[in-house]
Formats: structure tokens, sequence, C-alpha cells
């Protein structure tokens, strides 16, 4: 990605003050190592200072601690978050590289009981059904399905190979991956003489603002009620979420993750790569599950919980610890019971005294 | 949803008499806590009891048992499983909400060597390879592929963004969920000089009547034969199932469970979210397997398994219990060997003698 | 499939010498089991002999050692990789049965600055952005879209419905199941004052020659710089690859395998499925990792891992051997303690000492 920025501009995106060198233009981002004179990096964390040693970007976002640690001649922008830093840079290339103004592609087919608004863009081959709202700036990419009664708030971005199923409700600045499918049928059904029948779902999917879905993940609508995903929380893709799941907000959920039906996820969760919740639970706020961790029951205090059933981090490191030293001492502990164990004839005599 | 029934009408569809207020007009399906005297809910679970209380829902589908704890002025229809009668309830208005009539949209692509019924509903951007036959009633979703020489049966529902692949025969009644992929190619490989060779899979995948799949569930084709899964079995989003599977009748698979190559699944399994089956391996009939187990051999008895690898659940939670007794005897057991055990020399001179 | 090959034909796709019966007519393949007389089968591996007792195929590729177990009147076809053999009659029949030529179906989108190959196949409902190269002989299949300046090397075929997003390069004679996603934006967050703010991502994705890709599978784009999918390279259905992975040469990655940001897998890894490795970590060239594995640190010697946290297979086997005989251990070493063990008092007097 080629863009044309001075370091003006860049310092004005990031909102730091700068001093000289202002018109020093930088045409693209880097990491550390092949970075060039007219490249922006950024240096966040201390793994990264030995790349930093010898990095030739003609910029570097990092903090105060950091920025000696670059070579002479290399400018430093000083940002006590300089991942934030790069991350607004980075919106701001993207935004001025998108082409400008709404566009309905001619192969797209729109029911005309939808309402589309002027500046929205609606690639080739979309499909968009009757009684959408689709808000101001919104990007639909190609092939994307829009069933009926959706509604798209503005500046949110759905990305080819989407599909947004009836009645979905997605609010401002949201992003839905490649191949996401939001509102697809619950897995629920009613036993009967053997047999499995469908409880069609009548619900639907609430995606509040700011929120981003990956690719190919999946968002089941509720069975009477919503499934629901508030603001501002991210998740990764191949996720699976199931029918009248709430999910809180800032949440991070990471790639192939599944939450079962109606589970609560509280507010800035962060759920670790494959983890599994089940059906009918709740997590409390501010909780972290480690990666393909398996929660069987509600967490109901903040901390770290890992492992299958979950428990809290400390206890299964303790555990864990423990057998290890169990492991250790199984020789002796095999060979004093040889020599110390009452006989099983013994044994038995004990028990029935 | 909206729409509009008589309780009389109610009571028709799920075959059950009334007496009196048949007139009573229903417009709408909610949950105990949001209900209003216009819906219709339900009350099948001893959990639900305190919703049900104060629910405030024209009627509600019960048990004998559960309705005298519905409030006064709220009508009860008895139902020996009213899950079940609710889903007969959501059927008929879904059913009745659909329009009728077959229809192509005029995007659709379709071979002209492919046989389509002429209730079919074929809508916007779908491509139908050659030699298809498209049975009665069939719906099939925007965007949808359905490749050369796939029989689709009467009444299925093939969801929006759904690759039906080659060969593939889909039984009536069925439903393929939101960019579900039938008939993938296998994942089966010659190594050869340090290379893997592609077995090209020339099978076919055969789904029965009555079956189910998920949003972004992918089913490989079989390498010569086929992959089958047998009639009335629902697979929820995201499972993996792959070449020459079988899977029996009735069988319930959750979200994210993945089935290796070849493996026989028997009737009326079920089978918990994110679990995981090695291929070349067999269950029998009427087996529960636990989430995120890990199942490596053939279960060849009915009952409940859980664990990686899988155990017959009584047998693994008797385990972790002796194991929470050693980690709690364990600070004992260390003191003890101090005390008593062999010094290594000793140990090694039992050894040696 | 149908097809028809002389005897002569086959051991020429083969390489290998026959004498006699060289006008023997071959129409189909088929397993052991079900073969009839105009069927070319194969047997490669021990636990097939039963099958092979009473196979009814007309000819069968399979070893020196294993042909004596083939009835009379079955025809064998020698090679030292029986399985290798078949795959190139596969590889044959399925190229043959192809159509020839090029072709844009004329419901395709493609930019006027992208260059398609005259030999390439262009299906129905493609979209097809600016500046892509797309090689000769390349197949893409129905409603597929490929976002801009994308590059697609000779030979490759791109299943129905796979999104090849922006920027990515993909070599020769790769393959890209259905519904796949290339490129699809990385999963990375600056956190500031309690929000996630996205990392746009500015890099691409890099498939070298000969690798497949499975269906609904996700290759997230780096960060700044490429993630690599090396040559010769297997990945199956439903597999997470986030930004910055780099996988290794001839390396085969099973069903929904998971593997977080910046981590780089050797050449000839095998990584069982469901799998899942950690951000920011490498494993050496030659590592299996069992299926359900989780691996959470480097793995920097060739060998077997497994378990969560993944060990080697030898440690972890002697682990649970040592555990299963603490539990069986347990009830004496329980009575042991109950008779041997110092009173608590006595305990804390010791530690006191």
């Amino acid at each position: 990605m080629k863009f044309h920025l001075t370091l003006a501009e860049i310092a004005n995106i990031i909102g730091v003050p700068i001093d000289g060198g202002t018109d020093t233009i930088i045409t693209g981002v880097a990491p550390l190592d092949t970075a060039q004179a007219d490249h922006l990096s950024f240096l966040a964390r201390e793994e990264f200072l030995p790349l930093a040693a010898t990095t030739q970007a003609g910029v570097v976002l990092t903090t105060e601690r950091f920025a000696p640690h670059l070579p002479p001649g290399v400018r430093a922008l000083i940002h006590p978050k300089p991942d934030y830093a790069f991350a607004r840079v980075l919106a701001h290339v993207v935004s001025i590289s998108k082409p400008a103004g709404g566009i309905i592609h001619h192969t797209a087919s729109i029911a005309p009981s939808s309402s589309i608004a002027k500046t929205a863009r609606i690639a080739a081959g979309v499909v968009i059904g009757e009684h959408c709202v689709i808000g101001e700036n919104v990007e639909i990419g190609c092939n994307v399905v829009v069933e009926d009664n959706v509604t798209i708030g503005e500046d949110t971005v759905i990305e080819s190979g989407a599909v947004i199923c009836h009645g979905t409700v997605i609010g401002m600045r949201c992003y839905v991956g490649h191949g996401a499918v939001i509102g697809s049928e619950g897995f629920g059904y009613a036993e009967f003489e053997g047999q499995y029948h469908r409880l069609y779902h009548v619900g639907n999917v609430v995606i509040e603002d700011d929120v981003d879905i990956g690719a190919n993940t999946c968002i089941d609508r509720g069975l009477l009620g919503s499934t629901i995903i508030r603001r501002g929380t991210k998740i990764d893709n191949l996720v699976h979420i199931a029918h009248n799941v709430e999910v809180g907000e800032h949440t991070a959920i990471a790639a192939q993750v599944g939450i079962a039906g109606s589970t609560r996820v509280g507010r800035r969760n962060r759920i670790g790569g494959q983890a599994g919740l089940t059906g009918h639970i709740r997590t409390t706020d501010e909780v972290t599950i480690g990666a393909q961790s398996g929660v069987s029951k509600s967490i109901l205090q903040p901390g770290e919980y890992s492992g299958t059933p979950a428990v809290e981090l400390k206890r299964r490191l303790r555990s864990e610890a423990v057998l290890r030293r169990l492991i250790e001492l199984e020789p002796i502990l095999d060979s004093l019971v040889h020599k110390l164990a009452p006989k099983p004839t013994d044994q038995l005599r004990d028990e029935q005294e």
C-alpha cells in the first residue's frame, strides 16, 4: 500500500507535536527490519528492541523510553501507546485509499422496497432483499447476500461472500468478514417419538456499534428473542455463536471459539482460540479464558480461567505442579506400598472393623 | 414474525382438544418473560417456572403438571411435549409466511440439461450446472452454486451462499445452511519421494431425507464411494465431516465437531460441540460423546463417553475423583517419603538383589 | 466417473511395464469390495487383504508382496507405492474429463485492467477486481470473488464460492477449496482507553506452488508483511491461519487446526485435526503434532508431540502410565497415610524445626 504523507500530517493524525523535519515524506508502512527511509514503522514492545537497533525506517512511532534505542538518523515520534498511534495512521491511509462516493454495481439485485443511502457502495453480484435499510458510507462487497428486513448502520463494511440473514440489525462502524453468516438458523430441536423436530427460529441477531466479525464466522439468530453482540466487541474467524447468546461490550473472542445457546458473556472478556462455552451459563465482566478451555459452569468472579473443565488459572497451575510432584514420587511410593502396605486381607479386615 | 391464528387453529395444529375461548387471536410468539396478551409461549422445563409465574402471555403450551403454575387469566394448552407442540406451531407459521409458487430469478444461470420442478424457487445469482434434478417446492437461496449432476429432493431448502458440489444427492425435506459446502474434495494424499500427491476424489455425498446441516459446515465427498448422512440426522454449524464417513440415522452433531475419514457413526448418537473423532473407527448406536472429547478408538457399547482420549463417563469421573484425592494427599505423602523411603542407594541395592 | 482406458494406457500412466492383456478395457475406479471386472482398484495396506481376497476388480494396483493375495483372474499391476500409482491414474482421468479451452461466462464481472490468460476458465457469477493476473489453464468456479491486485499462477483451481482478497499471490498448480477465504483481515488491535482499535492489515498472503487449501478455510493477510504458505503444503477444511504465519514446505495440516499470529511452522510438519498453535512460536522441521493438541511453546526438536500443553509423545505416554499407576495405588496410599502420617500438629512442628 503506497501513500504520500508528510511527517507533519502523521503527527497531526496521532495528535502529537513535532518540531523540525515536518516536510519529510513517508510513502509506506513496514516492519522495523524491512523498513526503508521513506517508511513509517512502530516500536511498542521490548522484544522488538533488537530489530529497532538496526532499523532503516525513516520514522518510528515509539515511547519515550524506547526512543533512545533507535539508531541515529531515525526519526522517533513519541506516543504513550505507539501501537494505537500506528493503528490511527493505518486507519487514515486505508480510508484515503478508498474510492469516494456511492455506487451500485449494475449486476446487484436490490428489492425496490429497500432503501440504500446515496453514499453506500454496493459491489457486483450483491443481492439485497425486501425492506432493508442500508446506511451512509456502508460498503457491501461482491456477491454478498442481504436477506429481507435487514438494517445496516452507517460506515459499516460487509466483506465479499458474507450472508446477512433476515431481520438482522447491524450498528455503525461494524466490520463483517468474508464469508461470515450473521443470523443463521439456530440448532434447536424438540425430540418426539425418536425424532428431532426443528424449532424454527423466528428471532434475530442484533450487532451493536463498532463490532468486528471475522471470516466464515457464524452467529445464529435467536429462537424467539435476539442473539446480541454488544458494542466494541471483536470476534475472529470461524467462531460459532449459537442462538440467544449475548456477548457483552468490548469483549475479544479469538478464532474457532464456540459459544453454545443462551450463554451470556460479560463485558471485557477475552476468550482464547478454540475455547468452548457450554449453553445456559454466564461469565461476569473482566474474565479471561485460556485457549482450548472448556467452560462448563458459570464464571462469577473476574480473573483468568483455563483448562477443561476451566478453573482459575492459579488453581490449575497448582494442581498441575502437585501432579508433577506425584509423578516424580511414584516409584518411591510404589516401593513404600510394597514394604508397608497392609496385605489385601488386612485391608479387608480394616474395612470391616 | 407476525401472524394471525385463533386458539382453535393452534389447538388443531398441535392436535389437542379445547373447550371455550376458541376465538382468542394470537399474532406472535415470545418467551414467557416478554410475551403479551396476543402472544403464544411455551413452558416445558422446571427451570422456567419462575418466569411462568409472572408471564403475561395470552396462551402457553405446557404440560398438565406445569399448567397450575401459570397466573390466572393465562390460557394453558396442554400437551405432553410442549416444546414439540411449539415446534409444530412455529413450522406452521413459517410455512404460511412463505411466498407460494415456483419462480426462477432472472439472474440465475441454469444449464439447459437440468430439470427444475415447476414449484421450485430459485433465487438471484444462483448457478445450477448440467444434469441436475431439482424437486418440487425446493427453495434455493441467493448466490447458491449447484454443480453438475446434483439431485435435490422435494421440499428441501438450500440457504444463500451454500455450494452443492458435483454428484451430490440430497433427499427430501432437508435443510442446508448458509455457506455450507456439500461434496468438497477429500483430504487424501499419497506420499511419494517426500511430496504429497493428491488422490482426486471421484465419489460423492449422499444426504438422506430430513437431514439438517448448519452454516459453513463442510462435508467431503468419498474417494471412490460415498460419504453418507442417514435420515433424520441434524448437524450444526462449522462441522467437518471427512471423506467416506457414514453418519447413522437420527444423530445430532453439535457445532465445530470434526469427524475424520472413513469413520462410521451409529444411529441416535449425540456428539457435543468441538468433539473430534479420529478416522477409520466406528461408534455403535445410542452413544453420547461429550463436548471437546477426542475419540481415538471405536466405541462398541452404548453410553456416555467424554474426555481426551474419550472413556466412559463413569470411569472418567472416578479417575478424576481419585486424582483430586491424591492431590490433597500429596503433602503428606511427600513428608512420608522423606521419613520412610529407602535412600536412593538402598533403592538401587534393592533393585540389584 | 466413467472413462475408457486400456490396461496398456494405465501401465503407461504409472510407468510400469506389462506383458499381455494390454487391450483389457477399464471404465471406472472402485473400492476392492464393490469393483467389477471393468474397474480398477488398489491394494496398498495389509488391513485390506481380507477385501482383496474376494475382489472382483478387473485390475488392481498393488505391491509385489500383496499381489499373491488377489484371487485368480484379477490382474495385478505392480508398483512399489500403489496409492501413488492410483493417485496418478485418478489425476489422469480427472484431467481428461475436463472441458478444454478457455472461456469466460457472460455473467462474470471482470475489471478491464485485469489480464486473463486465453486458456483460463472463468465460471458464472465470478467477480474479478482491478489489476489481477490470471494464468494459463486457471479454473475459477462459480460466484468466486477475486479482489484487486491478485495474481493466480497457471493450472491453479479456485473452487466455487471462494474469496481471494486483495493483493494475494497464488502459485502454480494450487487448489483453493469451496468457500475458502484467502487474505482476510487479520485479528489485531491496539487497546487504548478500554477499547480495541483495529490495526488495518496492509500486508498480503503468498501461496507458493502446489499448495492445496480446504473448504471454508481462512488465511489472514499479514499486518505489514506477508502470511506465507510454502510449496507443496496441504491444508484441510475449516483451518484458521492467522496474520503473518509462515508454514514451511510439504507440511500437512488437518481439518479445524488453528495457528495464531506470527507463528512459523517448519517443513514437513504434520498437524492433527483440531490442534492449536499459539502465536509467536515456531516448530522445526519434521514435527508431528497430535490431534487436538495445544502447542504453547516452540518445538525445536523433530519428533512426535501431543496433548495440551503438547509434550513429546514418549514423555506424555510415560506420565499417563505413572498417573494410572498412582490411581491404582490411591486406596492403599490413603490407608497408609491414615496409619503412618504425622498428625497435623506434628507436621507443623516439623516445619518449624
